[in-house]
């Protein structure tokens, strides 16, 4: 293994709360003087956010599936060339919120343009560098959901049937996705109390860091 | 075979005139009553166009180049869908000025990113469209730059040095993959006189347009 730095990232459908519980950790680990780097895509970087401006603005109602794959794998491409190759480069710790795997679940599986297809392109995007380690944020769809309404002070019960559907094909996707790669995936159950979840998360951290840096 | 339409594609480096030929030579060919279809990327559409301003923006000089090969296959992914696969898929004949050899030449070949992942994310962007033939304008880079700058008024022999070695390389990028492509690819000597280069070129598309039509 020539692989430099250590490169974590966290995936999970909407209302796993991942983002919440992983701000928590990692202030907690460089409370404890970890060197850490957080970053989520796209990063801030000047063209990446100029892709997702193209993704995200709602006037193109046009852009085809493929076309969207694209434009993520080149954003992820230029952060990964502006952030966290540089990083990783320098033996730095880099935790990720969300990265391939997100791609391949939602464009792949959940849109249907199929995992190969879009493992290929982002391989290509990244020059084949996986994650060291990927917390996956394990939830019912049917229970992040309703955390999203909750926290959005939506009725719960109107939930979107089609947005139901769509979030079930993120939870297989996942499913599928741990099992192809089980060396590298952690699973963590994340309908349980934030506490629990917050006092897993920072374990498996924990050890996976130490272990990097000889402790 | 059960590809519909028929998909011509025209390359070359520049100065190699095929703009020009080609626009007479289709001319000539719907007087005499063919049903052509000519169009060159990004085509027009809205979205393709704002992923060239992006890959043409001066400012984003920190542009990766797998980010821009990622951003030409997500414009000519584009392109296909909402042009040219409605048309083949109706059974017309299209002819492009520049398609997937471009960005092998260019940015695999000459740019150096590598002729088979580029390939790799062209495959995925044009679900493996190959055209069904390729007429390439093979012409020195000498002579090509030379009369760009003749066209622009500009002293010959004051050409750029660096210029002219990237152009040495998108015309080594060519012997390559005419090469490789051989089945689909018509070499025509660019560099003979104009009306030589546009009878060859009138007769090498009749020829496969009447074996298309069956005539």
């Amino acid at each position: 293994m020539d692989k430099k730095g250590l490169f974590i990232t966290v995936e999970g459908g909407d209302g796993s709360g991942k983002t919440t519980v992983l701000s928590f950790v990692i202030e907690k680990l460089r409370a404890e003087g970890y060197d850490l780097f957080l970053t989520r895509e796209p990063g801030g970087n000047k063209i990446s956010e100029q892709i997702r401006k193209i993704i995200l603005d709602k006037n193109n109602t046009e852009e085809d599936k493929k076309t969207e794959a694209l434009l993520y794998a080149a954003s992820r491409r230029q952060h990964m060339v502006e952030t966290v190759f540089p990083l990783l480069d320098a033996g730095k710790i880099v935790i990720s919120d969300r990265y391939i795997d997100s791609s391949l679940v939602y464009q792949g599986y959940a849109r249907g343009i199929g995992i190969d297809e879009v493992y290929g392109i982002n391989m290509f995007a990244t020059d084949g560098r996986l994650p060291d380690l990927t917390i996956l944020f394990d939830i019912k769809p049917e229970e992040g959901l309703k955390r999203i309404a909750a926290h959005r002070g939506q009725d719960a019960d109107r939930l979107d049937r089609e947005k139901l559907e769509f979030h079930q094909k993120v939870h297989e996707g996942y499913q599928i996705i741990k099992e192809r790669f089980k060396d590298r995936f952690s699973v963590v159950d994340a309908s349980k109390p934030l506490e629990e979840v917050e006092k897993e998360v920072y374990g498996i951290l924990k050890t996976r860091i130490d272990s990097y840096l000889g402790k």
